[in-house]
């Protein structure tokens, strides 16, 4: 098959390392049973991955006091989150403005059925930098109940200061939650405090691993009941969940071949070191920015500051729509995601909502050739344009 | 690494058919991204892949006037459904005496927000078998709002008669819901009726499908909301799901490497042919029962008549607990699942509770190795009794 030339790495990373490939193949054939569902030898090997597979995630993110609970997406972990939650009528949930549908269509939901307000932290227009005195001042002004903040854009990359804004928020006794779907793994961060309440990951994103098993991590000292009721393989004679965690939040035959294939994708981010796959990374995107800057045809929205970035870049294009182009570079084979992105706030923020963004995002994995496909093919355009 | 002689296929069928293994290998190395989530070529294949699995399992289940949504686990698809529908305080819900606690925490759950009723579906107590007449007086006495079955028990392996038993209901306008995941794929079942309102299904069991897959069928005339709210792909500006099914209740990423799974089991499935795979199915059953019997020491809980059973058999063995023999089985690497296989209630029928039973469960890929080391295996613990 003709190689596809890959620039949609906010979506799903791919490719994956290898030997994640090579684990999920060998797991499923020779132990491909799910954990806590037998005493036998395979469904022990599941437990002793899925254990280890936590364990490594609590390495990677330094919070050996947290306790992580596997979904199968993060959707599904954000909604245990924000549904497990309780909200006063009246009270202040604040979000960035750059949340992804996840979070808001949940919280949409949840704002009608609890009489909710939903509140947009501020953020510069001209940087899209978080402004942090403006932020106290609206924490002054309507307390914070929780707060929800995306670490990095899915449509323009720019990384929220988590740490900063969650220290003010706590002052008022808020539930922080941190989505990391496009940063565990990419930029180094210790979420041991207890300011983290709740943190979700994607397993198939920059931690690089399989479709199908995901997350949140958390100290667990607020108490959210499960969104999911079912066998647990323990305390089966309780009609009532079990309180141990994680299996609380485990319900069901966990996916095991994903997990296995987590296990090897953190072994890996782990052997080379956080920090050299974001040099990688970071190498890339200057790359993606020096090529898509050099065109007239394009237009590039992305803060300044390379440090305070993802590898995920939105355009616009001169006349053509952004699915337009989108279907140019498909035909092409140049892997792109066009529209809003599930992020309609975010591009309403822009000023690109409701036509959206081409948006380009890389991995470790581009190449050489990637870039020169990529090259090549903006110059088809341009000329056309 | 040594064979596992394997009898733990009701709680994940193992081996799966080759071509699985070998397809979810090639589909996440070349095609590993969700669909809906792109317009290149990668999301559409994966696009492709799940809608031409959706197609197979119509045809498996002869159903091609309902449509399939997938979820990641069967307990998901039944939370979806049982926390949708709308229960009026003081309505009676049935179940059989050998549903899961996926059916049993969830509706322990609901009845107590909702307050409603659990009630018991007759069932013999001689021979295991549904009682027609007296579910008929209990519907006559307390009318059925819902009506939940399991197709086959994973305790006992009887079969239940869902279709006289949602004809009965379906007079009363029961909302009828049918757990067909010890039996798709193995006993042929038209649910193209309007009389199934919804039918759960899980992939990595009797489907041989991958773990990480399963859903539910319907025609959807009962309108549920989702379970979980998120990215769909689509309509990205509103902030409600969208009406369309499956995507309503399809949000987030979908994992693609197991659904590309599923279809490689489903064609394997419709190849054979469902006939066929029933018929060896019932010749291993046979098999094992023939060898349990012949044991003194093992009592076994199994209905009369093959053919209204699957290939589930529970025992318990004199002088020894369920567990004791579980692990001595697992030493000599034997897989069975010992305890209450989360169906406490099917051992309070059986009267194997709170101590439950030594489950073994075989499928379509049992051989005569296996067999042989079991006999040797029940050999020795007879010869230590």
């Amino acid at each position: 098959m003709d190689k596809t030339f890959y620039f949609d790495n906010a979506a799903t990373t791919f490719p994956k390392p290898d030997k994640v490939y090579s684990e999920m193949d060998s797991f499923s054939r020779h132990f491909g049973v799910s954990f806590g569902r037998g005493q036998h030898r395979l469904s022990s090997k599941a437990s002793v991955v899925a254990d280890e597979t936590r364990e490594l995630l609590l390495e990677l993110l330094h919070c050996s006091n947290k306790k992580v609970v596997f979904t199968h997406t993060a959707t599904e972990a954000i909604n245990t989150i924000l549904c497990g939650i309780n909200y006063p009528s009246g009270s202040f949930v604040y979000v960035s403005p750059f949340e992804h549908n996840a979070v808001t269509r949940t919280l949409h939901f949840l704002s009608e059925k609890y009489g909710f307000f939903i509140e947009l932290l501020s953020v510069n227009k001209s940087d899209y930098s978080f402004n942090l005195d403006k932020i106290k001042e609206q924490f002054d002004a309507k307390k914070p109940h929780c707060v929800v903040v995306s670490h990095a854009s899915n449509v323009i990359g720019t990384v929220a200061p988590i740490t900063d804004i969650f220290t003010l928020s706590k002052k008022y006794n808020a539930i922080n939650i941190a989505d990391m779907c496009q940063t565990a793994g990419l930029i180094d961060t210790n979420i041991s405090s207890e300011i983290f309440d709740f943190v979700v990951f994607a397993g198939h994103k920059t931690l690089y691993g399989p479709l199908g098993v995901s997350g949140f991590i958390s100290p667990f000292k607020i108490d959210i009941p499960p969104l999911i009721y079912g066998g647990t393989g323990i305390e089966s004679a309780n009609q009532n969940m079990p309180d141990d965690i994680p299996i609380k939040y485990e319900a069901g035959s966990h996916n095991t071949v994903a997990i296995a294939g987590l296990n090897a994708s953190l072994k890996w981010l782990l052997d080379i070191g956080i920090d050299a796959i974001r040099k990688k990374e970071i190498e890339n995107t200057e790359r993606l920015l020096r090529l898509l800057n050099h065109y007239d045809n394009i237009k590039v929205y992305k803060p300044a500051g390379i440090e305070n970035n993802i590898g995920v870049v939105s355009c616009v294009f001169d006349n053509y729509s952004s699915d337009n182009i989108g279907n140019v570079l498909s035909e092409k084979n140049i892997a792109v995601r066009s529209g809003l992105h599930c992020a309609p706030f975010a591009h309403k923020f822009i000023g690109t909502f409701p036509a959206g963004t081409v948006r380009f995002s890389v991995s470790y994995f581009n190449d050489d050739a990637d870039f020169e496909e990529l090259e090549e093919v903006l110059d088809y355009i341009e000329s056309n344009s």
